[in-house]
């Protein structure tokens, strides 16, 4: 398909073209509908849908938190036998950055994507089944932990990997404890409410370096200034075990690291079932499978119980 | 002089050996006696000393600060004729960084220097009479500010500048506000106790790499996780106007800052008038006047009353 097909194509959110511009939302936030059985309580779910994102504390045993935090350093001690196109390292080093398909590299974290306290509470906001469009652990080292820039996850999913709706969610579960000053995720709390039509033809093979330093699929720095200035910006700390919750459009980033404290999370990015990719809506060729998933062979299977 | 030489020479706090080394200090942090009279109170004499820093609020009426911003404007814009050997800009780019010798720079910023509510504290502190040993105008642009990696500013003056004792106080005055996540000043609260003495010999002409990344003179991984386990971790925040004074010993250093709003601070290095500097004691060469005043004319005269 060539780019001017791609660009003609009815689109309620269209992106990478001569000029940024600003649209409303045109997704609920919240597709569900609140009960007194739901799982998050009334206030959860309101502030879910005016913020764009939600933190969650004391979601899991000690024992718990200690086997994901286990199962990390397996993960990167390099006795895992990873597969080497599930991982990014920092730029100018060795060290991992980031471990993808984390559902295929490990049955702890294939367990954790698919419990209940995170994607029956997911399951509940979309108001469909789910799948993984993207899942990794993210380890943002001590000292030289680099910044992620400004930018809506779902503006990239869109333009790049053909994601129709707003329809999807991140869970961020800290695997360290995260204070302002280790590189904490930053959101502007009510930016999922506008979505950033940038400015820029995506170039080939764009993830290749947006991965390490995005720069298509970002806002202008004046239109950050605006956005920091009609939201403001809130950082999410918490605790090893916290997670977060945060809505694909939601504009977020975050500072470098110098302090000796590293930062790790492990990130589900759930798909309503009924919102699968097609073909990208602004860019000449979709992104590869580990960074969106384009045939999930079904709904997740959500489990109770403790992780063991 | 040779390198040889230079390390021969008897030395309270030898640095740029061939190992690291941690050495308890040998001066007081607080030179003088605490009296009623005294211009600062006994606890916050006391946790200067304790802490190896103090931060003062409320310092400026809201026109003084305004007149702080406005001459940090107008020197920042381009029409202020500086002296190029005065100015530092950021990696990769042309917007100012830093504007070095301050006082010889601007009227204004001058008589910040020698105003009682910051030079009498610290002469009080020091108890001798006072010069600026440097000073400067860092500004750290939104969006693309870099870190500044941690380190002892007294390492570096002493091995660079010949300063012999630790006997010297910045004073950084906020001209932004600075809250957590604009990469404010972090300190580690009591490190100025101790002398990490840093491996490696000091490569000619360091400053000129080391002003936008220090690379030599600053303590490995292993002992900044040490300090940061034993002293912790605080940040300065504050309003605009906020004055922090720190111990020229005290662990410092900053994050980058990806949020739309820049730091900016004007900063002044006191140093007691006895403890000027002599011949550098573990570098071939000394740095330039920008960054170490080797003449001063005589001690700065402090003085009183409303900036204007």
């Amino acid at each position: 398909m060539s780019l001017s097909a791609v660009h003609t194509r009815d689109d309620d959110y269209p992106t990478r073209s001569s000029k940024e511009e600003w649209f409303k939302r045109k997704d609920p936030a919240f597709w569900g509908r609140w009960s007194p059985q739901a799982p998050l309580t009334r206030a959860q779910t309101e502030e879910f849908e005016k913020n764009g994102f939600l933190v969650l504390r004391n979601v899991f045993s000690d024992a718990e938190i200690t086997r994901l935090q286990e199962e990390s350093q397996r993960l990167r001690s390099g006795e895992a036998g990873l597969r080497s196109d599930n991982v990014v390292t920092e730029p100018g080093s060795d060290e991992v950055r980031t471990i993808f398909r984390l559902e295929d590299e490990s049955p702890v974290f294939n367990r954790l994507a698919r419990d209940e306290r995170i994607a029956g509470k997911v399951r509940f906001l979309l108001d469909d089944a789910l799948y993984l469009h993207q899942s990794r652990l993210n380890y943002k080292p001590g000292f030289t932990g680099k910044e992620f820039y400004w930018h809506s996850d779902f503006e990239t999913w869109h333009a790049e990997d053909g994601m129709p709706r707003m329809r999807a969610i991140s869970a961020s579960v800290l695997l360290t404890d995260n204070d302002a000053l280790n590189g904490p995720l930053m959101l502007m709390p009510g930016s999922h409410k506008y979505f950033i039509s940038c400015a820029g033809e995506t170039p080939e093979d764009n993830h290749k370096s947006s991965l390490k330093r995005q720069e298509v699929g970002v806002p202008s720095p004046d239109a950050l200034s605006e956005m920091a200035g009609m939201f403001g910006i809130e950082y999410a700390s918490g605790k090893a075990g916290t997670v977060i919750l945060f809505e694909c459009n939601t504009m977020h980033g975050s500072n470098g690291n110098i302090t000796p404290f590293p930062r790790s999370n492990a990130f589900f990015v759930y798909n309503a079932w009924t919102n699968r990719v097609e073909n990208p809506f602004a860019a000449s060729k979709p992104r590869p499978a580990f960074l969106a998933n384009r045939d999930p062979k079904g709904p997740i299977e959500i489990v109770s119980g403790k992780i063991q």
